[in-house]
């Protein structure tokens, strides 16, 4: 049953809820945070563009990049010229989303040799008390402070947007796997059997002026099954280990040698740098510290490693490494042009059908690629953050 | 049965061989190219020497990545100040192993940007007809000649060396597998049952003064499990796909791009760039083109596709992507310090033990970085390559 009220949309969440809608003028797939905030925009730039959003989940969607993701806003590592984009995205955070969190948290950025605009990491960590236990400042003796940084958690803010999406009158299909068709999209609704297998209860086509394909990782080998395009995109798989160091609401993010330690649930949470591509065919591996097997993957130990001297709590029991891939938070990226420093983007892979990606900046860029886009299919000319 | 006579050392090719050895000065593991000049080199320097070399196939190894290695010695790419032992190494080649074939053959470089030392890669095909037919001369309008260039047969030059050590004095043990233990290795000769099972006939254990790990990619791993040591060295898979267009003893060799077009056997063997080390627990996979399976990995892929305006054959049926992963030859290679650019190199892992690498640049720098292991095993001050 649908549940249309007022101007909203109306939502399906499980196949018990009969869907028979034949024609959109735009399908948006995937509810993560780069999907809900395109049909968000989307509605509030083109309020009469009938809009379905189809999740393969929930929402917000839990398989996926926007759970795990850092939430850690900088413009620390953002392209030149991209300032303005970012600055609206933090506006937004900062006041458009109703309950989702928001934090002013200064980032300090660590050194071991002189950079541009860097002053003495003793004489920073003098403000920040609260760091001072995690790092030797003998080995980090450069300090950037991004005084504009803030915190924020993706997960609840793909929900706000998904549900502004509904509240200004999208459509919001769940527990649906999506395929591209000639015209469309196929939709496999699914249903959990009494074993507990996800079959397909029933199919249907439906006819859109035009798609945006909002997978995550798993759009460009999408629009590379479904419509045989051929894409350099990429993907990587970052874990994100605990740091059980305590941590509080005046404890700064810090980053050091591409490595994020960022406060959390009064500990930390580790985002390694994405160095590269993972190769297609790989499956995540924990690898091993001293001969035992461990959850984190070798590549991450080995940065881990690298930075123990410098940041004495990771070479302590506090790092949780784990015993198995299992015990070890992570997700899989989407890289787009194969880079792991390039910005979010969308692009058209077919007529009509368009790729968004976030990927390792989508925390800074994510919000204003994804409204560029709703404006771009809307038909709206400037953006706003271009200047005046 | 060893095999001694004169000054030869003897050799023990199947477990049908009695080995009571107990002792050695020098064990070298690995018959690839790397550990069968390093054991040359050992013997030449230190004709006293007491030394083993261990192979776990026959001679040359058939296995790792000195069978399919191009074999294309160059400069460009070498890292500043190593002119000289490319240069040594060079010399090596062209005179000192018999009938291991070595052939001068320029390399052509090409660009679509200017580069220094770059001229108009018209003019230049000029000199070189053979391979006009190749290249779209507006794409790649620069190119750098170098003259100095050369192609050979690595898996030769190893059996050349193999051989040369043994007549220089070193005992040679083939189809045997080491194990590194304290003061020494373990070795497991190796038998074939009826069944085609390998399987271990009889362990020995040897004491060794030192002990040079040369087992290519496979190196770091035994180190790491064998010894609990850490290493930040990685691995790559590179495939060869071959290019069935013309050549001849003519044909330059041609790089673009990172890829090499090498003349061999009258086509071309392709070796892409290595971009980075592929991930533990990554197990070659092949890609996709158009949608259709082929043994081509999609990294390569990429890459190949890339060039394909640039070198149009590759665009033709003339490009052997293959089916699956068995049709295209592929090899994984050691990345010393998990770097793609970085040189061949040996490391002392622990006490006496001597990691040795060569890895992306080991066919101009490789048989430098093996003498200078042994030089430096033996005692001996000094390096040929140096001035005066």
């Amino acid at each position: 049953m649908s549940t249309g009220r007022g101007g909203a949309g109306r939502v399906w969440a499980h196949v018990g809820q009969a869907f028979a809608e034949t024609d959109y003028d735009v399908v948006v797939l995937g509810a993560g945070r780069m999907g809900t905030a395109c049909a968000l925009f989307l509605r509030r730039l083109a309020p009469g563009l009938r809009l379905l959003l189809v999740e393969r989940g929930g929402l917000p969607n839990e398989e996926g990049a926007t759970i795990l993701a850092p939430g850690v806003w900088t413009t620390l590592g953002v392209p030149p010229g991209r300032g303005g984009e970012a600055r609206w995205g933090r506006a937004f955070l900062a006041g458009g989303l109703g309950d989702a969190p928001f934090q002013p948290r200064p980032l300090l950025d660590l050194h071991a040799h002189a950079v541009p605009g860097a002053r003495s990491t003793t004489g920073t960590l003098t403000r920040f008390p609260e760091a001072a236990a995690l790092v030797l400042p003998t080995a980090l003796p450069f300090a950037r402070v991004d005084e504009e940084a803030a915190t924020y958690r993706p997960g609840p803010v793909a929900l706000a947007c998904g549900q502004g999406a509904v509240r200004a009158g999208a459509d919001l299909l769940l527990n649906t796997h999506a395929h591209l068709i000639p015209g469309g999209v196929r939709l496999d609704r699914l249903t959990v059997t009494n074993t507990h297998e996800v079959v397909t209860h029933e199919t249907r086509e439906v006819r859109a002026g035009g798609v945006v394909v909002a997978l995550g990782a798993d759009g460009p080998p999408a629009v590379e099954h479904d419509l045989g395009a051929h894409t350099a995109h990429g993907r990587a798989y970052r874990q994100t280990p605990r740091l059980n160091v305590p941590s509080d609401d005046r404890t700064p993010t810090l980053r050091a040698g591409g490595l994020t330690l960022r406060p959390v649930g009064g500990g930390f949470t580790l985002i390694p740098p994405v160095h590269h591509r993972d190769p297609q065919g790989y499956s995540p591996a924990g690898g091993r510290l001293t001969g035992v097997p461990v959850g984190v993957r070798r590549e991450t130990l080995e940065d881990l490693i690298a930075l123990m001297d410098a940041l004495p709590p990771l070479a302590t029991g506090a790092l949780e490494v784990g015993r198995s891939l299992a015990d070890v938070p992570g997700a899989w990226l989407a890289l787009p042009g194969g880079r792991a420093d390039a910005p979010p983007l969308h692009e058209e892979v077919a007529p009509g059908v368009h790729l968004l990606l976030g990927g390792p900046l989508a925390d800074t860029l994510g919000l204003a690629v994804a409204y560029d886009l709703a404006a771009q299919v809307a038909g709206v000319e400037g953006r706003p953050w271009e200047g005046g």
